[in-house]
């Protein structure tokens, strides 16, 4: 069990949900938690606000490992999928002995372009420490945009299963 | 000169300008430079995204200290001023080498939440590489909203001057 | 399980080896995992080597934790452990997408200083990838050096039986 | 002047010495000044021991850019110079709010590696917070060690003039 979860991205834990509303469609969530570092906080005692963006990387991830998008497999492809937009809404402060829990989930997604949402809560209490979001591109190595579905099929069909909750991306997982 | 400079927070350039539209207002906008380290790169060999918010930061204490608004001075009276929100747009990739610059200013001002503007240009091309904007409160010790004009006259003023590119505000950075 | 290793700091994995030779005695490790990080990484394709630094904390403040050794019980009494060296020698380059596992144990003790040795390997293939050592005192709130065995007797305990390898220090763990 | 010092890496101020007792010979040091970022600082209300590690880069490549040692020189002949070790001693803490000058200098150099020293002080006292001292090699592509007096003269050269003080060396700063 915890052999898979590292393989999960050494991530301690993970859950996947299925009931977030976005408009008429549920959408897959993926939670990854982590703990808080004594070197993220600074001298307000709490977390500075710069690392709830790498959390969200971190998150994202760990949400691309569990649903099958490999960034590997991008990669090797000479595609690069560069942060288009970033954004977080801080609640409360995280503070050093917390552990975070990182809800994350598909945004949208064109085929050209991918967006993700972050919840990020204290795991303890479940108080929402910060939401946020970010928007992503895919490009080649001559840096001109690229269709994922002609470029790398397996990432897209993973990327439409984590959108439409499809079994097999559940198997995924566990 | 250089030892001005150096009172302004170790900068190596600060300049104002007062052209920049805000609908029917000028706005005062203060310039920070600063090279790109080594370590804020990553693998794609580019400037992580991370870091723009990191460097808003270092533009917005530039700011407020140019612009004779005191962070020691709010904290003497055990006031913090938390982010809000923090947002970024990257236009294009800082590298190592290139030194950027950030334009920053004053978005909006209601007495007890602030918001800035920040534009990341390289220095020697102009091209953009980021913009973004992060807002705050003020806070008491006790963790409830504080009303500048109260609390702290002389930041607020220090605010409205920036707001309304007052001539006291000029002789202040030269 | 896996409750009770986030409880040990959110880790991912735990182990303590009592194999470790220093000198004549037994040195009792303790370890910890944790996947590399893409904004670790650096320009050259590896992380950057002062993140290494920051993986010793960590790892650190999990040993201590598995060892009872209480951060929070030193700070309810004002007693800060501040960083006097560090050093950490460069064996291969660790990269994105691998976790590594930091084998921590204690160096030395004298009651009023602790040094802390580490090494971090790869975990798939146990190559190594760097070893360090950290050394701290403890110091009162008025910066004056304290003998823990008086200021903190259960902290000195809990180092004590780290060092001893006490069999009330296993059991600690699991 | 500003602009040169621009040149030098966004450093705000450069000055260099030959006073520095190396055994017998006289060492030629390079003083690099930062501000100390709020982000920087740690919940202990001053900087986290790991900074320091990038500040030793920031000063180091600085002091290279100062003596005509030119990094963008290696990488275009594919050579790269990765950390052996590294090592800090903790004298004092830095805090928010100050300004740091480095002093570094080339500690030894073998023709396949080199070693530099830090001193890293509070600019308005002089007070020593840090010193340190990091070592590196010269690979190629291939991960070889490479001898730079045939495979980058130009380096080379300027290596021994930081290290004998040459005039030259002295011309290429001002």
């Amino acid at each position: 069990m915890l052999g898979d979860l590292l393989l999960g991205g050494g991530l301690c834990y993970s859950k996947s949900r299925f009931s977030l509303q976005k408009g008429e469609r549920t959408v897959k969530t993926v939670e990854y938690e982590r703990p808080v570092y004594y070197y993220e906080t600074d001298r307000m005692d709490c977390v500075h606000h710069s690392n709830y963006i790498r959390w969200f990387e971190e998150a994202r991830i760990h949400f691309m490992r569990v649903c099958g998008m490999s960034l590997e497999g991008l990669e090797a492809e000479g595609i690069v999928s560069p942060v288009l937009t970033a954004e977080a809404e801080y609640k409360s402060m995280a503070r050093f002995g917390e552990t975070v829990r990182v809800e994350t989930g598909i945004e949208s997604y064109t085929g050209t372009r991918i967006a993700f949402f972050y919840t990020v809560r204290d795991k303890e209490t479940g108080i929402i420490r910060c939401t946020g979001k970010t928007s992503h591109c895919f490009l080649s190595e001559a840096g001109r945009p690229v269709v994922l579905r002609k470029a790398n099929p397996e990432y897209d069909l993973a990327v439409r299963r984590a959108l439409e909750d499809d079994p097999v991306g559940k198997e995924q997982e566990t």
